[in-house]
C-alpha cells in the first residue's frame, strides 16, 4: 500500500514536518493549482489558512480529499456548501490560540480601562497630565461566543474581577443563550466578540446593538471582521454611543490604508495579531504531526468540525 | 472638653468630611501656614500627599500633632527623623491603592507582551503589519516590595499565570529575602518595583543591576521615582541591556519636558497615576473618617506606620 498524500496550501515548505518523513509524500499547491492537485490528494492541510482557495475550489471534479486541517481557530474561510455536504472530515486548531487571544483581550481591556493609548500619546508630546483610570474589578463583561476561546478569555476576565457572562448559541450550564445577549448587552462594562462567524453572526454587532449599549461601554472583536457591521461601529464612536473599541479583525483584511477605521474616536487598530505568539507556527506544525499520526493509526481525530454549525460543538471539548 | 483640632493641608476643602461635622474644628493649612498652626493642631492631616511641607515645617516649636495621617501608601514624602523619633502616629492609607495598581502593572506587562505601543504607532500610519507577541502564561516575574501592594500585584500576575515571586526586606512565608533579590532578577521576564522609598532602597535599580537582566527584560516602577537610578535606566535602554520598561513614577515629578526619559527606546512614561481611579479621592476621605472616628472613640488606629522602618510593617496586615 503506497504511502497516503499529504497535499499542502503553502507558499513555502512547513516547519515541523519532519517526524512524517517515511510516513506520508507532502506536495504543496498554491492557489492556482489547488484545484487540480485536490483529486490525488488524501489530506488537506490548509496552511495558508487566510486564503479562501479551498472554497472555491472544492466544488470540483474527481474525489476529494477524505480530511481537511486548518490551523485557525475559524472555518469561515474554508466551508462551501458541497464541503460541508460531504463525507470529508475538517479539523481546527482548537488548544492553540485561546490563551493568547484570552491575554490579548485581558491586554485591550486593561489598556481602555487605564488609558494606555492616552498616556502614550502624551509621552509622545512630552507633557504630563494626570488622570484617573477605572478600577476593572467590579466592573461586567459580556463575552459573546462560548466556545473554548470564548471561556478562556472568560476565566481570565473573571481572574481580573470582572463579573463577566458569556453567551453561546444554545443556554447550558454557566453559559447563557442568545435570547439573553441584549439584557447583557444593555449593562455591560467590556463587550467581547469572540464568535464564529456563520450566516446566524455574521453582522450580529449591529447599530441597533451599539445603542444598546451604555455610553461608558467599550467593544472588543477578536472574533472575525464580519460579525461588525463596520460602518455602524464608526457611527457609533462617532456619536459617543459606545466610549471605544478594539478590533483585532476586520472585513477586509490587511485594512485598507482608505478605511475611515483606522481614525475612528477611541478605536484601537490591530492586524489580526490576537492569537498569534512567539513560536505559534511551530505550535501550529507540531500539532498538526500528532493529529496526523492519529489519523493515521486509525485513533480518532480530535477538533472535528460540526461542518453544519461551522465550529467544534462543545461535546467535544473534553479538555474543559 | 472642646472638640479637637484637624489640621488639613490642602489648597481646597476635602470631599466627604461631612460625617465629622461636630466632632472635629476643621481649620486649613497650606505650604507657607503650616508651621504656624501645627502646635494648635491635634490631628494633621496632609492631604496634599505629595508635598514635603510637613517634613519641613516638623522641627518646630511647640507642640505637635498627636497623629498625622497621609492619604497615601508610600510615607517618606512626610518623614523627617524628628517626626520619626517623635510620640506622634503616623498612618497611611493601606487597603486604597492595591488592586489599581496591580491592575496597571498588569496593563504595563500585557501592553509590552502584545506591544500594543507598537501597534498604535503603526495605526497612525495606517499601515497594517502583523507581529508575534509574547504569551505571558509562563513567563517568570519579580515583584520587589512585599507590602500589599507588591503582594496584590503578585496574586494578579498568577493569575494571569506568571511565575511570580516576591521579595521582601527579609525573608519569610512565601516571600524572598534581598539575599535572593539578584539572582531572580537574573531569570525575570518582568521585573516589578513596588517598594517602599527608605535609605536602604534608594536608588536599588541601577547599572549594576540592569546589566544583571535577561536582554528580554522588562522592568516596571510603580513605587517611586529614587528607587531607580534613571540615568542608569536610560543607559540599560539605549544600550538594550533590557528590552524595554514603564516608569509610572520619577526622582522629579512632574517629569520636566527636557528629560530623556521621555523618549528612552522602549519606555512607556505615566504620570504617577498607577494608583488613581475614578473615585479614589472619595475613597481616601472615608478612609479617613473612619479612622478618625476609630481614634477619637479611643479603638486602635489601623494602618499604623513603623516610622524607622519608614512603612507599615506586615504583623499589621491582618486583612491579607
Amino acid at each position: 500500500m503506497s504511502e497516503p498524500k499529504l497535499l499542502v496550501l503553502a507558499a513555502d515548505p512547513l516547519p515541523r514536518l519532519g517526524r512524517l518523513t517515511g510516513k506520508v509524500r507532502v506536495a504543496y499547491a498554491d492557489e492556482d493549482t489547488l484545484a487540480e492537485q485536490l483529486p490525488s490528494a488524501d489530506v488537506l492541510l490548509v496552511w495558508d489558512f487566510t486564503s479562501d482557495a479551498v472554497r472555491r475550489a472544492w466544488p470540483g471534479d474527481g474525489s476529494r480529499p477524505r480530511w481537511v486541517h486548518t490551523p485557525s481557530a475559524g472555518v469561515d474561510r474554508l466551508l462551501c456548501p458541497e464541503l460541508a455536504e460531504s463525507d470529508t472530515v475538517v479539523t481546527n486548531a482548537r488548544g492553540i490560540f485561546e490563551r493568547p487571544i484570552a491575554e490579548y483581550v485581558a491586554a485591550l481591556i486593561l489598556a481602555m480601562a487605564k488609558d494606555l493609548p492616552g498616556t502614550l500619546d502624551l509621552q509622545r508630546q512630552r507633557h504630563w497630565r494626570h488622570r484617573e483610570g477605572l478600577s476593572v474589578a467590579g466592573t461586567r463583561a459580556a463575552v459573546v461566543g462560548a466556545g473554548p476561546i470564548g471561556r478562556t478569555i472568560a476565566r481570565t476576565l473573571k481572574a481580573l474581577g470582572i463579573l463577566t457572562a458569556v453567551v453561546g448559541r444554545t443556554p447550558r450550564d454557566g453559559i447563557h443563550g442568545v435570547r439573553d445577549l441584549d439584557p447583557l448587552l444593555a449593562r455591560a462594562d467590556w463587550v467581547v466578540c469572540a464568535a464564529p462567524l456563520t450566516d446566524d453572526t455574521r453582522g450580529m454587532f449591529d447599530a441597533r446593538r451599539f445603542d444598546l449599549m451604555q455610553p461608558s461601554a467599550r467593544f472588543v472583536n477578536v472574533g472575525r471582521g464580519p460579525l461588525v457591521v463596520e460602518s455602524d461601529l464608526v457611527a457609533a464612536l462617532d456619536k459617543r454611543w459606545i466610549a471605544g473599541a478594539a478590533l483585532d479583525v476586520f472585513e477586509q483584511e490587511p485594512l485598507p490604508s482608505g478605511s475611515p477605521l483606522w481614525d475612528a474616536p477611541g478605536l484601537i487598530v490591530s492586524p489580526h495579531m490576537s492569537g498569534d505568539t512567539v513560536g505559534w507556527r511551530d505550535r501550529l506544525g507540531e500539532q498538526f504531526v500528532d493529529m496526523y499520526e492519529a489519523w493515521s493509526a486509525g485513533r480518532p481525530l480530535p477538533n472535528v468540525v460540526d461542518k453544519k454549525r461551522g465550529y467544534v460543538p462543545m461535546h467535544d471539548d473534553s479538555s474543559e
